[in-house]
């Protein structure tokens, strides 16, 4: 047996993906106030609590992509391995514009906030290239997955996901410089579709395996 | 075979949990002290102390729950995923309230201590919500468990946990604004009934079980 | 089937070990230093060092006992889950008394680092503690264990550490308040001692097992 | 049976190089601005951007040795414990002189990059030394391992990996009292080092086990 088992994979996957969903909270900081008013000062604090919804939104639907794809799978290889460390590098990145984005919404900078959406837009067109590359990688090594026969369904289905929300990233980062307030829901579209594109990947893959034996 | 394990899931929120229960210590940090008087700098930092027992009681609680209840299920699809990560959201939320209980508590001043108090309260209510939520998908999705069979028996006992535990927290927000001190004992009241109920559960599972094979 | 598989709760268990030993590196934080003289700011952290490597030694070992000891394990209770979630919240509170060590070391006050090494001291003996309980209460529910044929043997072996333990921390109290480097070096002495009783136990419980299936 | 399984140290492993890798990201911090002028503040943070993508790839890769040379044992013992132990301690420390690095190339003091740059030397020394335990070690205890019959070929190969990369670590030390430049590139030229030795690791793995059953 040449292969190597995927399940530690998972397994460390699954770690930095929790890890990284938890830590966002320590961006929510107890903000200097004067007594009495904290209120005021928590309510100010609003674009943390935003940023955060939006930044665990969006890990936690990569979490269910990388959860879903990889139960297709069976075995690693080194190429696997190291994509996969590469994409997990580029979700860790999501940590620091989720704070970026809510300390300039916070000072209400125009120009601070362009820099920060972009930069937010830049490490997801990232991830969504890792993505992008996964797929690729993954069909042409069927001998990794479980499901060799109606393969090509399963692709046609999703192949152009990546490609899609590239270029909605990459639209987030020429608009931003337009009307930040564009970007930035081309940027909340982008994460979105995320979310609608695993319903569909999800479906899609239920499909695939549903006349195989998932041997896992 | 349709249908995705369970396991990856129960990994990825058992990391969370743990994380989260983890990085709670932080909150203790090194006070400002003058040389020679850390020990009364520390007495004072009773609140950090006791609000991390609090939520480490609350959060090992949770946790308690989510592996007992999941333990009858075999099976996970999409709306299991997504209740999952949201219940996963709403428990992460607490730690910002813990740090600002802890730091009202210690600054003493009787407003901040009431919106510290309250913002507690929606969490918790929230996270109750969210079990609430569960319960319901739960029973009404029972290809999910390994509990067919006496499956009514099982929720006839847990199914009125979050509607109680959704109104002490709601009457604990209403007493905050009368007494934080009667808001509070509502609030360790709702938390320390989440124990109990999970002792409760935790029998009438074993009883819906006992003439079951647990097949995973 | 009554029980409750161990997995989980080993699982949860690791998550917070491996969690708490790896935060212990937060307490390294840049030093506030002049251009060209981080050198010296850097050998003056060096009770950080000396700290980090005894809570690391300290909660690895605390670890290995776990490990070694839940192998014994095959099912768990309500009780065990409890006591399991007092045990990992004794041990998560070791990180605070660890950066309080450290920085009264730095400043090198003498009253200060008292108060910093009785705080480490009552942890200790606290998590002591939640060990004497949690062999104790295996050793009333032999149900919980796969080794039912010559557990005496096993627990004639162990059953006496705790309350070694218990003793030298409480020794290292009493001691602190006459001399604290005879504290500290029963401190050390203590940390020092669970080290080698895990060896111990881990020899005591391979004897134990030689002619049983471990059947997980 | 007298053998412990290696599961969990496995899984606490993981958890800890998981937390490791994802807790690099704290080192990135809002930085202090003036209203308008995030970029050029962020723009001076390449060397926490740079010093965060090496710390990465070299943990991920020491991850990537990890379970790849794992993936040969089966059983562990008292001994294996305590050197991955040891070895995980060595792991943690990189965080520090990663935060060093980053804070010494953006101040810009070339004394000061010194000490960070042979802070981080020590470490990776230290690192590769624990390995060289750690090949030491199974050689001599072929009963924890799989491939009990062409393991000689296996290390072969790999032996003197650890012997290698110390002399890399220990020039870069010597060459940075010359040359900060040429010692910060002996570092990186020792990283990828690594990384390469793994991609050879990988490959000698597999024909070692091509022709064995791996069991577990």
């Amino acid at each position: 047996m040449k292969m190597m088992k995927i399940d530690r994979m998972q397994a460390f996957s699954d770690g930095v993906y929790a890890i990284l969903i938890t830590i966002l909270v320590l961006d929510f900081r107890v903000p200097n106030y004067q007594n009495g008013y904290l209120l005021g000062a928590l309510l100010k604090q609003w674009p943390t609590m935003f940023a955060y919804l939006v930044s665990f939104l969006y890990i936690g639907t990569v979490w269910l992509f990388h959860h879903d794809f990889f139960q297709t799978l069976k075995y690693t290889n080194i190429g696997l391995n190291v994509i996969n460390l590469v994409m997990l590098f580029s979700v860790t990145l999501i940590d620091y514009p989720t704070a970026l984005v809510a300390n300039t919404l916070i000072s209400g900078v125009t120009t601070d906030m362009r820099v920060a959406f972009v930069y937010y837009d830049i490490i997801a067109l990232f991830i969504s290239l890792t993505f992008a590359w996964l797929y690729t990688y993954v069909r042409k090594h069927p001998e990794l997955t479980t499901m060799r026969n109606n393969q090509k369904h399963f692709y046609a289905a999703i192949k152009f996901d990546p490609v899609r929300s590239v270029s909605i990233y990459g639209l987030a980062i020429v608009a931003t410089f337009f009307s930040i307030w564009v970007g930035a829901f081309l940027l909340l579209t982008g994460i979105v579709y995320h979310f609608v594109a695993y319903l569909r990947l999800s479906y899609s893959m239920r499909r695939a395996l549903k006349d195989i034996k998932l041997e896992k």
